[in-house]
């Protein structure tokens, strides 16, 4: 079975709009704090909380490098609230997110950050798994506790090759 | 008037547990995700949320550094919530913090922590100013957005000089 081909492209914020935010300190609302010698980026994300007695999760993810092309078969998403990855280093990551079609996930989209962006995804926005790459990378990870199940997985068969254009 | 000395202590979780927690990989909950690919570090810091419509704020603080010894004349306090500070480099940064007594700030104590730890100051803790040391650093900060005045400041007279013991 032939495997579709899904092309990097850059990310944007008007072409992530529909699966979330970008987070990129060049175009936030920022401004001075004690005294001039801090600047405060501020309010770089919408955190989502759904369910019940959420509460906001602060983690760390460190992430294993992987390789482009990619051979992508899942997709998962939190129901119950947004999930933010901020980059501790200025390496891009890849990013997979797919619209939702009746409650599973259409064909996916894949944009590579520019160095620094971080991102947001909307609740219950179908993603692929944290794709670093080159190397092991930590990003802080802003997303959702509490009890109830905030996980749903999909399986594409035979999944998509996702890769840079020629 | 002669400026009281305040000397700079290494940063540990029981030293610090009165003011906030200490965040510190080696010592974090962690477990693998993704296959093995990732490892998530869980829950790193309890978000402290309070007064009317709160909500959790994400944001990024670029620290210009300050010089060794430091002349401490001002602390603050957010009482309407936590304020956790996760370092994106691994450089160390030093903590000040003070016991509250009766409504006003004590003597403080500061702290150095070692690279890579950051800190998640309890709500309505006193401390001081972000203080990077040697270059400008960005921290992830997460506080607490929404309606109320979630600032107190507090002036010390003649302050303190922070520094390291000879």
């Amino acid at each position: 079975m032939e495997v579709p081909f899904i092309p990097i492209k850059s990310l944007s914020i008007e072409g992530f709009a529909p699966y979330g935010e970008v987070i990129d300190l060049d175009k936030a609302e920022h401004f001075p704090i004690n005294n001039g010698m801090c600047t405060r980026y501020n309010d770089l994300a919408t955190v989502e909380l759904s369910g019940v007695e959420p509460r906001p999760l602060v983690n760390i993810f460190r992430g294993k490098p992987y390789d482009i092309p990619l051979h992508l078969k899942m997709v998962e998403r939190h129901p119950l609230g947004s999930q933010a990855f901020i980059p501790m280093s200025k390496r891009p990551f890849l990013v997979i997110v797919a619209p939702d079609e009746a409650g599973t996930p259409g064909t996916p989209l894949a944009f590579l950050t520019q160095s620094g962006q971080g991102i947001n995804l909307k609740m219950g926005c179908w993603h692929g798994v944290l794709t670093t790459l080159e190397k092991t990378s930590d990003f802080v990870v802003i997303d959702r506790g509490g009890p109830g199940e905030n996980l749903e997985e999909y399986y594409y068969e035979p999944g998509f090759l996702v890769g840079f254009d020629d």
